[in-house]
């Protein structure tokens, strides 16, 4: 893994400069003919810990990153999206379900990656899923089962651990990145 | 206003063109050149309301949009920032001031603008504070006070009630959007 803080970059166009903008103070992007300043952000993720019953809805993933590892609907919010929309979608395209949303579990953040996580309670009514095409089989799994040594990204480890530690609770605030980690693999729980 | 749906634009290069990327199913950027894929997100916002014992913490806005109105410490995020540590310095910049977070009041969304708010509810231990750059004052509002014809963002009227409706609460879940709302100005409440 590179850990190194690297800016995203624009488009390819030998015309852009790293510099900070006036009245800014923020290093950007600025294009050296005419200014425009192209300003990049934080993504967002949006996901689900899916139950049926007392199972829980795993994806294993079809593509890389990760592929061949376990992991739970969730992709990133597109635009003109609300994150409750977005959430319900990507289940809808990695699991072939549909979902009822039912609190926000956490607000994680993956600095490194300019990542924030917004993580939902969901539910099957139904037992009706399927693999969608970004996963190769998805399952419904008891607690026990889960494949814990397979598991694709260590924010799945913390939202399967956090809704574990609220899934009884009607009421409750949304959890953070566990105390000292963030996000990147060698601090996977 | 306008309620189209825009999608923002990349850097000026005559060469992007707008189609469905292969394995897609969403319009993209992309480059008619080389097939560089230009991803555009929505943004997230972070903010607080901040209160010192009692009263509520709001910037006057020394800039556009909605100069000369008030609102409360919150801006974007920036790359490679918690969502925390970017509330913390928007109080910083707009209001001269260090908070404690406390709690997500809210996930706010305004699809039309591609928008996604974190605001977090916040105290000033001591009354240290001042207007920043972004700020033509900043004040104290007891809630009876509070300038309620003046507000720049249908969004901060909702995260002012929202406060006002856990104030008193240790454990909460975050709002979102109220009912039917979408955070364009006609809805205003």
């Amino acid at each position: 893994m590179n850990d190194t803080k690297k800016p995203t970059a624009p488009a390819p166009n030998a015309r852009f400069v790293r510099r900070v903008p006036d009245g800014d103070t923020t290093e950007r992007f600025v294009c050296g003919d005419c200014g425009h300043i192209y300003y990049t952000n934080p993504k967002i993720v949006v996901g689900s810990v899916v139950t049926c019953g007392d199972r829980i809805l795993m994806c294993r993933r079809a593509i890389e990153p990760r592929k061949g590892f376990w992991t739970l609907p969730a992709g990133y919010l597109e635009e003109h999206e609300t994150p409750e929309d977005g959430a319900r979608r990507e289940a809808r395209e990695e699991a072939l379900c549909d979902i009822v949303l039912d609190g926000l579990l956490a607000v994680y953040s993956i600095p490194r990656l300019s990542q924030v996580q917004l993580m939902y309670r969901a539910r099957l009514d139904t037992e009706q899923y399927g693999a969608g095409t970004e996963s190769l089989e998805t399952k419904l799994f008891s607690w026990d089962d889960i494949p814990w040594t397979e598991i694709a990204f260590p924010s799945v480890h913390w939202a399967l651990n956090h809704w574990r530690a609220i899934k009884d609770e009607r009421v409750f605030a949304p959890f953070a990145n566990p105390p000292g980690q963030n996000g990147n693999f060698p601090n996977a729980a």
